[in-house]
């Protein structure tokens, strides 16, 4: 087994106490720990520490040792002989609105055990943020729907250690990148203020807490670690997600999107970081037209539209009968739309390039993707000029802030030598697409990057990393968090951005369209 | 009501947050109390963290804070409106093998409110500290064992607050000193090790713990401070006697000697401190004389001969009929005993000098002290000479013990400006008496100074100190415990302290025995 040396577990030898060497046996282990890591105190639990005595006898004061940053020292949370042959385990946690996804890590190599996925079940309260922290208005409403979290995260761990063949009490230290909201919720801290002007959190930064304070099945002594929010509108996914870009670690200058219910967006480079997060609308979660949905078998995730007779292909995940299409279906679609001239410039269908595929019901036109024979619902598959309206609102909503925050640190899209796109949604955006629709900037397609589900990949980067530890409170402390001012001006930037690609053609040269 | 600002609680008035300071509320109060205190960190246990957005908008973020040193930060223990009229408070807690002592501490004012006691639960199990680690070396045994106490201190906090009329709610910190031992079986940490070579305990260094991590009825964020202890036999009840006497902050040389089943002693300056400690044999505890007994109402504890006549008075607790003798009474006995001529200097009866008042039953002699019409008994009241043989041991064992350590240092006894006599059974000597026997130098009387119960003043001290609990870990650092070698010097030092006052009179100039 590979130790990882950069990480939280060490192998340590003592040497047994004597008449001469009488230090008494956590106190022992300790001296040890503060040296080998440099910290000036390792705090022990009391179920840890009454297992001291007997571990270190029947291991010959040979051990492994698991400790986690806590407060201003560290503390122990697991203590294995040197030759038992489990390992300790931890639980990178991506706790989202919609989605919560779980990797569990083997602490010792850095290797990724299972990764499993499932709704949030607070759904069932409310699919978005504001439903739920209403219900959570009361006590009881707030203790309820930290229970539906939960009692979801136990069942999926339960899952996940069963199918690793891994014992749960092996399960030692948990991360957690969520946004403020998601994190206040599943500590049942009061959600009440964040969504009041002006819009404050119980707490930003939390630390580590003990698994067993939420009740979380693990081992006695685990904790979880919460990364640290901004404010109400930044959570600690954001800066988990910064984390794991090593945006913060660059000379050059990038910007980090994260696409969802929120655009939110960092700017920034290894001296000065500037954030902001803005409505980009629900059009790209699939969220709001009939036909959108999150992806899955089935749904539509590439849109083709020939230019020469404007037929279209679409590509379903899993090669299915499409029955839906997601956000970056649309984003594609919605490309193609209108280099085919089916769409024009204000994104308006054009009955004259649409054809037979222009349906029209109580004065809102339509047009159809597959037809009922070809769908996996048998009826016809459409996008309504309501759905389309959406999605542009929300692709000027993007751009808008983009150009807000480039503007507001005084530099232009060009500066930028990496643009990277976070998000499970992000990473299947075709960014030639989003360029189409103007949705992001006209930069050659290798400055993009998809970081994947990068709030995810910071959690595990912090469950096997001190060093990535470490840099957590330094992104959260350099960050400029720019609260969008939502006035004439920002008003004039989005009604020029909801053109396609643009009311200034100029900012996207390479965007031409068939004629 | 005055501030304590040397103390642990403290006002702070927050500007309350606006869109431009829109920091969280925790973060907001965490803030002014890292800057009030001058500390890194300050953590929040989630039980608080929930109560303080309601808190900080009801009392219009005026708010009094109750914190503690956890780790190398700081821990919020309790928040309260500034006009909540409600105080924090503490206990301390004197935890004896024989007797524990409970003072309660309004921690605002250092207001002394009650103080209690009570006979150790677990004198059940055995009323010697090795009979109750055999008991606790299973599982099983080791959580019954702790269950007395925690029990018994659960019912005798209820009685506190009861009396004093305070919710157990405000209940927020617990200080605790106690022998190594006590401390163990308090927290139910396996003591197995501590009694056998080479005499290594679980842990010497605990911090806090949550008060709830061993089921003390108090506030749900209270902690419990456990002072530390140096070894096996040098626990945290000497260290909070130290604390207590000042005198490692003396220039001038002191001793502290705590009298108990153990004699412990410390001797140093404000530069260095050597502590020893050693059996000083159980007479002095009242645990082995058929009358003797521990201090309470009827219990002779002053006892004067007169040498004309060699008539007995004696004083008793209450001045109710005498019914047996505490260790003081001993003492004092037997200084009178010698003065008198009726034990001759190896401590031995002697008869002619003790009239109709000895008696002689299977070869063993004994002295009335009291006689059957006068005594609560209704039988006479006497004290054999295998009594008196232990006393004897008793106070050789403690003159060994103090002369070991100060030739170890290399002084005389009268370099020292100080000689404290802490316990409870401290106070009671009479320093003429004690060193008529030879059980303390022969120095001024004005030297001694008695501490009373020095355990449970250190243990109150921190509960409103801060200077005071910082002093701790300087106390304990700067102990050089001195492993009591009972070699053949010791061995001949002790049969020379077997006389009274000792073989070498010359260091006993003011003890003249009447002829």
């Amino acid at each position: 087994m590979m130790e990882n040396h950069s990480g939280w577990v060490t192998a340590i030898r003592m040497s047994p106490p004597s008449l001469k060497d009488n230090t008494a046996d956590a106190d022992r282990l300790i001296d040890e720990l503060k040296s080998r890591f440099a910290v000036d105190s390792v705090a022990v639990d009391l179920p840890l520490l009454r297992q001291l005595p007997r571990l270190f006898r029947d291991s010959g004061y040979s051990v492994r040792c698991l400790c986690f940053k806590d407060q201003g020292g560290f503390r122990l949370l697991g203590v294995k002989a040197a030759n038992d042959p489990s390992a300790f385990f931890g639980m990178a946690v991506d706790l989202g609105t919609t989605r919560v996804v779980l990797r569990l890590i083997n602490l010792e190599t850095a290797a990724e055990i299972h990764e499993t996925a499932f709704d949030n079940p607070q759904i069932r309260i409310g699919p978005d943020i504001l439903e739920r922290i209403h219900f959570a208005s009361t006590d009881e409403g707030l203790q309820a729907i930290q229970r539906l979290i939960i009692d979801g995260l136990n069942e999926n761990i339960h899952r996940v250690f069963d199918k690793s063949a891994v014992e749960i009490a092996d399960l030692y230290l948990l991360t957690v990148s969520g946004n403020t909201s998601m994190v206040h919720l599943l500590l049942a801290l009061p959600p009440h203020h964040i969504i009041r002007e002006p819009y404050i959190p119980a707490v930003n930064i939390l630390g580590t807490i003990p698994a067993g304070d939420i009740g979380i099945f693990s081992n006695d002594n685990a904790r979880i670690y919460l990364f640290p929010n901004v404010g109400s509108y930044f959570g600690g996914d954001l800066i988990s997600g910064i984390l794991y870009s090593g945006l913060h670690r660059k000379e050059e200058l990038s910007i980090l999107v994260d696409v969802g219910t929120n655009a939110e967006v960092v700017l920034g480079n290894k001296d000065w970081l500037v954030a902001c997060a803005g409505a980009a609308g629900p059009a790209l979660e699939g969220g709001v037209s009939k036909i959108g949905t999150t992806a899955g078998p089935g749904v539509i995730d590439r849109v083709i539209i020939h230019p020469h007779d404007r037929s279209i292909d679409l590509h379903t995940i899993d090669e299915l009968p499409p029955k839906g299409i997601c956000g970056s279906g649309m984003i594609d679609m919605m490309a193609q739309l209108f280099l085919s001239g089916m769409v024009d410039i204000r994104g308006r269908l054009v009955p004259e390039n649409c054809g037979n595929r222009l349906k029209e019901t109580g004065g809102i036109r339509r047009i159809v993707l597959a037809w009922a024979k070809d769908s996996a619902t048998g009826k016809d598959l459409a996008i309504s000029q309501v759905d389309i309206d959406s999605l542009i609102r929300s692709k000027a909503a993007m751009y808008t802030i983009l150009s807000t925050i480039a503007r507001y640190v005084g530099i232009t899209f060009h500066d930028l030598s990496r643009f990277y796109v976070a998000g499970t949604f992000g990473s299947f955006i075709n960014p030639r697409s989003a360029i189409t629709i103007g949705m992001i900037p006209d930069l050659p397609e290798t400055t993009y990057q998809t970081l994947g589900n990068s709030s995810l990949g910071g959690a595990a980067l912090v469950l096997t990393s001190r060093a990535a530890l470490d840099e957590v409170a330094g992104i959260r402390d350099r960050i400029t968090y720019l609260e969008l001012n939502v006035n004439q001006e920002f008003m004039n930037r989005f009604s020029a951005a909801k053109f396609l690609p643009h009311t200034d053609p100029s900012l996207f040269p390479s965007v031409r369209i068939a004629k």
